[in-house]
């Protein structure tokens, strides 16, 4: 068993809230994060999938297939996007970066597994001093 | 003469656009960059000041001032906000790299006159590919 | 289970050695790290936290308390200090940075179960070719 | 348990292909790193070991003795080299960079174990976008 | 006057020789930098261009025009390639990092000039301790 | 003209202060860098020289030549030593970086000069965040 990381970078707006609660509340328990006005983040991402060595190739996939799937699902859905207001698979959820590397890992599960391979983690730098990784439900 | 540069970081949404023309035509110089909804990045500020060297201290500035300068004036206005629309000192102009660099220059030069040192130089990284210097009229 | 890594650094000075031992033996085991005169590091401290994510907040721990603990009980401890002489959590312990990680581990286990959430591993890196891990004792 | 991971770096050629396939096929699959006149990186060599802490000592492994395992065993065979024309233990095999973290598994697994410690995981950067790991056959 | 710089990246296959010289002179001057068999690196590229504010847009020049000029010029003819064998602006040079600058702003100079701002400096990082700055004749 | 920067580490333990002054009055104006008991860094040396491109080599200096030179007359004097104690061209300075920066310069630049290049800058990183620059005299 392999893993091989491929890392890409996504510069988004996003703001955490929870539609049901005042300002007053959001900003209780998410600080500035909560501003209405939003911020943003260059966020950088990193989708870690695994796989046996195959004897002849010696890749555990294609580079090309993965960096295709994790642009087509993800890259393009997010970079230069608002998280909160134009993102399909985190409609209705709260723009944590938990939330998102859940999501991104739901987005991308079946369609590595279709390509071949097995993805293991995803992890998501918001800034330089936070990261989250989320290894999915098994874990 | 000697060289003394602070690094600081901040996260902001911004878009860039100019109000008077359509989106069509926003979108064709600015492309993605004038989204309406938004995006953001981790801006990583450089601020650059220069002075001779007191022989009995030999510090160019009071590491502490210079904190304190880049944060009253910056940091608290910028971090966690809308360039476009939370910034006093970006009202009424268009929200690039440039133009945040120029505007900073122009909110730091005498507070650090007057803390005793000269301003020389402020960068900005907008992503870790693009980056944005400024030296001030003089140059 | 989603975990989140928080990155705070602290520069401190230290030495390696073995009370009991001679400075010969000293430096035969730990080399120059054995230095009398002491040497020291910008080290940088990674503390992964995990725990299930509320449905409601997204966040597997309020980014604040967790920087508040590490603030109280590590960075204000050792941040331009030095680890040998002025560390209460590292008494009489050999200041390698391996040591440093598991009295870390110590410190901040018990204060994060009360914060709510599970504290996954220490990581320091000393210099940025080398760098420590701990899982605690359950590894 | 604690890890200790030591980062080495070094510059060499390679190319992937398979030999018994035409320049077609090659290119088809691997791209243009099948260039037949080479291409390079700076790889960046992650070797993690683990071990239990000795009371006294406080450290996995002497960091020297390390060093020297991964220079004499590694470095001194890759760097500045062809992967694919100069280096015994990748005779015959693809140079991808998984069929590379493997093969370096099995050059340090032995000496490690002999110097005290155990090779937990081998990790290789091909490019600041890319990262293979390798935790041997246990996994 | 305001600087832009992006950033850039390519691997390429490379080695120091001159080719009068014998395998032993070369040896003796490059080093096993001049190793036959080739070796390479991640080379990273910053192109600095500079030139006035437009008060309207706010734009050094349009990112997106410089990253195609670089592209065009520069990266489609250097990535993956042999440094030596295979880019045309390399001809009959010795690939050291030094002329490779000199190399890629006379390429650049005039592109960039057409397109509405002045090159002002050419750096290569050749490894992360290696740099090179050339800022052309007028230096 | 083009310009060449080496890049070096040391870890070494420092505190700033004036000796005439009491311990209270170093506090007030260093703050907890006049730790009595010292701190300490990573310190990263960047050490820029400059020089005509001689067509044969294409090399500004002999790399390995510059390396040995840095090495002789800095790092195997700094690197795991206290500045204040230890360092001969340190004693009787106050150990801020901005007198090693300039300190660093006055060691290196007639040695440079014999080696045949010149010595454009010194660039001490005292953290991520905290840079140095000097530039000689001649500034």
């Amino acid at each position: 068993m392999v893993y091989l990381t491929r890392r890409e970078r996504f510069s988004a707006a996003h703001r955490m809230y929870i539609p049901e609660w005042s300002d007053e509340q959001n900003l209780e328990v998410f600080g500035k994060c909560s501003n209405p006005s939003w911020h943003g983040h260059d966020y950088v991402l990193f989708v870690t999938v695994k796989g046996p060595l195959p004897e002849k190739t010696g890749l555990v996939i294609n580079i090309n297939s993965l960096k295709e799937i994790i642009r087509e699902k993800i890259i393009d859905k997010v970079d230069h996007k608002n998280l909160n207001l134009e993102v399909d698979f985190m409609k209705g959820i709260n723009a944590t970066t938990e939330n998102l590397a859940v999501a991104i890992w739901n987005e991308l599960e079946k369609p590595l597994r279709e390509a071949g391979c097995e993805l293991h983690c995803i992890r998501i730098d918001e800034t330089e001093n936070n990261t989250i990784e989320y290894y999915g439900k098994k874990d």
